[in-house]
């Protein structure tokens, strides 16, 4: 990666030729309270200016109440303006919480440990993280396997509809913040928070977009925390990945330059390096058009 | 086309096929009383048996009744199993009937006619019907042309939501009903209901799929309703792009047999050929990925 300030130089510009591209009038941002929502607002910012950007903070009930206030703080020290709109609503008429009845469980310390006995528990019998094992048909009958698939899933497609709703009638372009580490293995949820109008760090890994965050100067209390998709209690990035990102990182950047998969289990477990290589061919097939037939 | 005998089982084959490739337990389809999702559904019989599909209605307050009813009885006599559930409480969360506020009027007739009154103003102003002027900012201010946009398309995206929801919940692919003649043209909604894992009827063209529907004995209350995406009342889908399936479909496939725009002048008024071939090309552009960064 360039310098941080070259890159931010590089990135607001793209992102003011975007707006003009295509007409519109302003980009609209979902704020999570997590770092690569935190990088992209401050791009916003000081590629638009703060009037030309406006601010959406989605949370639900299994929301951490942190991410919310984290998100509001950075909005408000932003001065972008911004609304809080609970998806909780939505997903109880759907009977999202229903399926998965977490909400009977006192407190949020018993559901974190909760899901993660089950997560354990599956991570065992699938012989592999969760999160690599959800596209596949599991050995044995595991309780709450799809139910868990479809609870996390919903949320950031009922935020994708919200986002482009305000987008849309706003006359705005909705940014996206997904960065390449995700976007390789496809550590997002499919037409939910992988789509949007301009993806921002779509071309960064993980560890350069905290880099970034650095030189915008975000929040300490959002740069140092855990990265999560804040979806269900307990799960954050590299708890459903069972890798860290800077190791991650480096056997990605190592594939981008050509390294061999005997060249990366030189440097780093060998199970993880299949893991990761496997996850980056299915994750090609995963972004494929629906299956159609030619015309006869 | 093959006879219509032979695309069927062609189609069926195809549906098949699909199942046992991606390892899936049934299909998930979306029902809205109209021709195509009609069509598919009996193409999903057929193939699969009704014990492996489920049905989702997912009307909302501007839903025509009868939609409701045609899907609810076609499903009844396909003998598949189906749930209905109202996206108003979803939408009226968002604040979304609010933004547009239709429901100030006390009947549908004079909702129908109140949004067509803004609907020809607006194609006078544009100087071509609204469909292929929502991609661009508008030569004058229009009341509600933003809400409007984003009134209908949010509509979709929840329900696509929600069909995904009951999908993944049950390991079922989701079938689209998108048919050629829309994707051509752009006449959907970007993710909403052009995104599914099976598109059995995305590569004939709506003329096509009315010849089908016949040889499938869909019922006539279906087949003989005007084609309407049913999002806002009094815009059908011949309405709102002022020409009907025939011209549009004749000018589709002459486009496909590489007829000049000059052959097909010769055959249709010539501001509708330059507006079908425009928007074919714009919707490519449309189908494209988010701006995106190369890395540096």
């Amino acid at each position: 990666m360039n310098t941080a300030m070259e890159e931010t130089q590089r990135i607001e510009q793209f992102l003011r030729k975007a707006l003009v591209s295509e007409r519109k009038h302003g980009y609209l941002i979902g704020v999570s309270g997590g770092l690569d929502s935190a990088v992209v607002l401050k791009l916003l910012v000081q590629a638009v200016g703060k009037e030309n950007v406006l601010g959406l903070i989605l949370p639900d009930r299994d929301t951490e109440k942190k991410s919310t206030t984290l998100a509001r703080s950075l909005l408000e020290q932003e001065k972008v303006p911004y609304k809080v709109i609970s998806m909780t609503p939505l997903l109880r008429h759907l009977g999202v919480y229903k399926d998965m009845p977490l909400f009977l469980l006192p407190t949020r310390g018993l559901k974190e440990s909760i899901v993660r006995r089950f997560y354990n528990d599956y991570t065992k019998k699938l012989n592999k993280p969760v999160f690599f094992a959800q596209w596949e048909e599991p050995p044995t009958q595991l309780p709450y396997f799809y139910e868990g698939i479809a609870y996390y899933r919903i949320k950031h497609r009922v935020r994708m509809a919200t986002l482009y709703y305000y987008a849309e009638k706003n006359d705005y372009l909705l940014v996206g913040c997904t960065n390449l580490s995700e976007r390789l293995i496809g550590f997002y949820v499919k037409y939910g928070d992988d789509v949007c109008d301009v993806a921002p760090i779509a071309h960064l890994y993980k560890t350069e977009v905290r880099q970034l965050s650095e030189y915008l100067s975000v929040p300490e209390d959002i740069r140092n925390r855990p990265p999560s998709p804040d979806l269900i209690p307990g799960i954050t990035d590299e708890y459903s990945l069972g890798i860290n990102y800077e190791t991650l990182d480096q056997i990605l950047a190592g594939l981008e330059e050509g390294k061999t998969a005997e060249d990366l289990k030189q440097l780093f477990p060998a199970d993880i390096v299949e893991l990761v290589i496997n996850q980056v061919k299915f994750t090609q097939k995963l972004e494929g058009k629906p299956y159609m037939l030619k015309r006869a």
